[in-house]
């Protein structure tokens, strides 16, 4: 049988000794990991980040796949370190909740371990670095088949984290950017269902001054630099420019206000 | 059998979650795919750029690779999406011509189909991101040994790209740089072949102002710091700076016109 | 048997087609290499970067990998291309010192080949690029299983490459930052043996005007924004910011000076 596939998502830029490092101690564990990068570009420390990422990647992937996550500003402090299993999507992380809100999105329960066995760690463990310390060697043995139930206790409760809410008002909704893509697209916390909750009728898009009406389908409609509003591939509110950057255009980044109001208000 | 490679060239930035969806999807479909990014760097949406990308990359694999290329902005638009095969250098593109200036420099003819069989989609297919609902999982298709020709029917025309011809005149030539790699580097679009035709003498190149003459036939030659015209490893005639930045040096970038005269002119 | 892992650290940037030519010209050797990228962000041509990163990458991984090193600035003079074995951590690299601090890191000594055997490279070598011409067949042939002796003559003399020494005086040490981390940490060249040197007291750091005192065990000590001087995780001196970046907050970067002392001095 071939080896289960590992993923890694960190924080570290990719110029970074860190990430072969973690990828040295996988395959010192199991020569035959088979490894994957995600991205070593989120923000350093930054969780809400790290759980939109999430959020967008990892459903994309078959059951059984490992997903370990580097992203742990608390390195060094007590918080623990966790098995969880979403419905087979497996991964390895720092509990500071950056799975959770995948987690929401799924059905069913999370099973969750909290790696206490240290006999599956580097024996010499850093204050500083505890993804190579503990979560790659612990990946390295789940790649060889250990079953994760050895890894430590199961528990119950962890760090959640949740983006802003928006709030609902009458034939209104206020929410704001939350994520901003590679294309300077500007995705918000709003969603497809509440949009549509406001009626059938064009709605109105308020972001920084500028007015966008109706929904478009595509990043190609209208004329080329124009402003639209559109459902992105995640089901969320998104703010786009046609064959540009919104961010850009509208000075915009993660927790810029976005106003949808219905057509008849 | 070895399932066969999969590389990866997109825009999307490597902090973007796209890239991992794109992963992800290939391996919903099969489990055992073999992915290889080759850049995720392009400059969003410029097919110009992908298409020298393409032509300076491809040509160093074996047959039989599989090269998935997601550089798209014409996504949502009626444009086509294709399988192509350049005498077993097989590719999965939208049809917007970033693949045919590869092709044009290979001998043989390309074999293409046009994807439209949708049993081999994502069931659900979004309207803005054809790279994860359609290319992907094509690609997995194929990583498990689809025969290609179920994927649609066989196209005879297809969108062409090209890149600006030089222009020759009695003893000169004049061009432009068309790349600039991550040395700062300028490549143009004149050919080793064109820069023959001048004459044996030590022909001088003129560039922003600057006239190098003689060609350089390694970085290495001249001072650190100095300016040097050399025949690049693709084959084109190329501007580079020993130890430095042409691109910085000159302030020079893509569309910079560069004139080369034979020596006695 | 599996093929043994191929990893790739160039200079090139990740935007760059010659990675993919690189990674193309090993599988037209043997398509079942495994390739694995460390890094494509060495800052160009600089040897002391990549002789750290090196140091601070290879020895987690396991004995048989094969470390393929393409960063250049000698490409097309006389410099030399080995093959080196440390105790069974395998490099392909320019004679151009970057491997030599790692192999002063580890005990035994080097068995160092000069590639001379043109029959491993590509028909046509150019002169700009041995990478993709000479390293990369010959990483496609050792993974294929070639014996080694076969590339080229054993050498006992190659290029050294050391960073600079600290100075120790009566209860101090003066030493500089040799690599900034994607983080903004600054790592010295003082090692944890020479700071344990100066006493148990709580040693001061000067940096940049600054003054730091006694050693933090993790980064989560002290207030977020605070400055902190620890050991890193491979063994050195370390000026970080709690949750921020000392380059930044510090104007510091590679060459600047940094002062230990004991307490009582």
């Amino acid at each position: 049988m071939t080896a289960p596939l590992i993923t890694l998502t960190t924080d570290f830029g990719d110029g970074s000794p860190y990430v072969a490092a973690l990828k040295g101690m996988i395959l010192a564990i199991d020569r035959e990991a088979r490894l994957l990068d995600l991205t070593h570009h989120i923000p350093p420390q930054q969780l809400r980040h790290t759980a939109f990422f999430l959020l967008h990647a990892l459903p994309y992937f078959p059951p059984g796949v490992l997903h370990v996550v580097v992203v742990d500003p608390g390195v060094g402090s007590d918080r623990g370190l966790l098995y969880v299993d979403l419905d087979g999507c497996r991964l390895l992380v720092p509990d500071n909740g950056c799975w959770t809100l995948l987690a929401a999105s799924l059905s069913g329960s999370p099973r969750v371990r909290r790696l206490e066995e240290s006999r599956y760690w580097r024996p010499s463990v850093s204050a500083t670095f505890h993804g190579r310390d503990i979560l790659a060697p612990v990946a390295g043995w789940l790649s060889r088949g250990l079953d994760p139930d050895l890894l430590g206790p199961a528990v119950t409760s962890w760090v959640e984290l949740t983006l802003p809410a928006p709030m609902s008002g009458h034939e209104r909704v206020t929410g704001e950017v939350v994520f901003v893509d590679s294309f300077g697209n500007l995705i918000t916390n709003i969603s497809a269902e509440t949009v549509a909750g406001l009626g059938h009728g064009p709605m109105r898009v308020l972001i920084n001054g500028e007015v966008i009406t109706g929904l478009a389908r595509t990043y190609s409609e209208g004329a080329p630099g124009s402003l639209l509003a559109l459902i992105s591939s995640g089901g969320l509110l998104e703010v786009a420019v046609n064959q540009g950057s919104a961010a850009d255009r509208l000075h915009a980044g993660a927790g810029e206000p976005v106003l949808v109001a219905a057509s008849a208000s």
